[in-house]
């Protein structure tokens, strides 16, 4: 057991969570959302994505969401710059760090981005240049790395090379997706054994779905580790676009309670997350996917 | 690490999910979905509770139950019977296990059967003495071992006290219960830690239920010390009495595929399971609230 004393929470609510609600949330809301975030102590918050507003409708106010915000001191507010085109968006928009988004799955790299997983490394090459020369750090996410909606089992070795490339060109830290949620504790354990070959372990975040009620074991699992950074979504926003009605991100609210449990600090709030993550599923009409935050509100 | 080859699954649906139900469910819904659940390869199914129709109208049927269920070789068909009346009546109805139910705080104790811990230890004997004479085995249940929705935090210690007096008594499981699901993982390690000091550790159960979604993590942290037999409810049955709309019991399908996943063998087939779980929540109306039945049934 060697827990770490502190966890970092990365909330990517604002964008993995709302970028697939088929109704459009207006600007308003999605900066209320990320103000009531900062306030209740998240520190890092992945607030918006620069893609095509053709491929993420629900992302086309991108602009105006980073340059709306209020910022906060010891807040990092952070976006979703997929290409040079993005990036330069984002720049324009005064971001401070933006992520690129590979995957560990060759399939769903063809399927999702229309290139093989090597294609889409190298188009981020330009991304992290210039995102070096502007002085914006760029982290990296892998997605499938538990698993494929296509291909189905992912070897270790394949999500440790595709971090490594990540983390060579440049990404100060490598998230690791279980983006369809089938993973298990074991499953996740040999994962993370197989990237911290690669990379220092302090470089890693874990980033997992609940789809099949999973996460937070996982999450413990990987904690077990050394893992010392997790990416969750306010409420569990966003479903799982591969089995519509389940589950997608893990709840935020639910990874604190598990943290606090185990005595590690992460500077947060659980009462005010919670009372957002209530607020913000009645905005917007969705059943509160945290059963933290559920039982919270019932008491 | 030293997880059992084999978890043994004590599907407590029909009785601890269902008990709460505010609408009256016909005996034939409940037979089949106990003849569903043997079928899926559960081997040990509690299937009613013995307690006066004034205090759980939604049991009172249990005779019917009992003597109505088609018997499978290999499972178990258990029944809860608090008191002497009650086991007579189940040892009429040919039951071949039956359950008492203790708990490890005080103040539920008081508000939830009016008398201290050790007298509802006391009304118990009699209980056991006459099932031993009539050659059927009983199992012991603890409640609030990880809190009291009255008294707060729950010492290990008083968890060990109580559960070994059940064990010295003659029972011969001890299951051990966080009845308002407020248990994270390092507080469940410590308090199996207590308790296997008094009971051999393959005389445990873990009884947990996921009010804070944290049931899965301590399942998975008490498997890592050992606990070979885990308590849960198909598609979640059953809520928390203490916060309404909150979650209850773990889901068996849940529970089933942390299992698999582990490599741990269950004699379930996830499949069948699962599918039971969506039938019987849209039989009687209620959400699932398994995310893996969720998740298979929209694939």
């Amino acid at each position: 057991m060697a827990f770490p004393k502190q966890v970092r929470l990365v909330e990517v609510g604002p964008r993995d969570g709302l970028q697939n609600e088929p109704n459009l949330i207006d600007t308003a809301t999605k900066l209320e959302l990320i103000d009531r975030l900062g306030a209740a102590g998240i520190g890092y918050i992945e607030a918006a994505s620069f893609v095509s507003p053709k491929w993420v409708p629900q992302m086309a106010d991108h602009r105006d969401v980073m340059t709306g915000l209020k910022r906060r001191q010891g807040v990092t507010y952070a976006a979703l710059t997929p290409n040079l085109k993005g990036l330069e968006a984002a720049l324009e928009c005064g971001v401070e760090e933006v992520a690129v988004f590979g995957a560990a799955s060759e399939a769903f790299s063809q399927k999702n981005i229309n290139c093989s997983v090597a294609e889409s490394l190298e188009r981020f090459a330009p991304v992290l240049e210039r995102a070096k020369q502007a002085n914006v750090r760029v982290r990296g996410y892998v997605s499938c790395v538990l698993g494929c909606p296509y291909e189905g089992e992912i070897a270790p070795a394949k999500v440790a090379e595709v971090s490594k490339a990540l983390y060579e060109m440049g990404c100060y830290e490598v998230s690791l997706g279980d983006t369809i949620g089938v993973g298990t504790p074991l499953k996740a354990k040999r994962m993370i054994d197989a990237v911290r070959r690669e990379i220092p372990i302090d470089k890693l975040a874990a980033h997992f779905h609940d789809t099949y009620g999973q996460a937070l074991a996982n999450l413990y699992a990987v904690l077990e580790e050394g893992i010392g950074v997790v990416d969750s979504s306010v409420a569990g926003l966003g479903g799982c676009p591969y089995a519509k009605g389940a589950s997608g991100n893990v709840a935020s609210e639910d990874v604190v309670y598990l943290l606090n449990g185990l005595g590690i600090d992460t500077g947060i709030e659980l009462d005010r997350l919670a009372e957002t993550g209530t607020w913000i599923t009645q905005t917007i009409g969705r059943p509160n996917r945290s059963k933290v935050g559920v039982a919270l509100a019932a008491k």
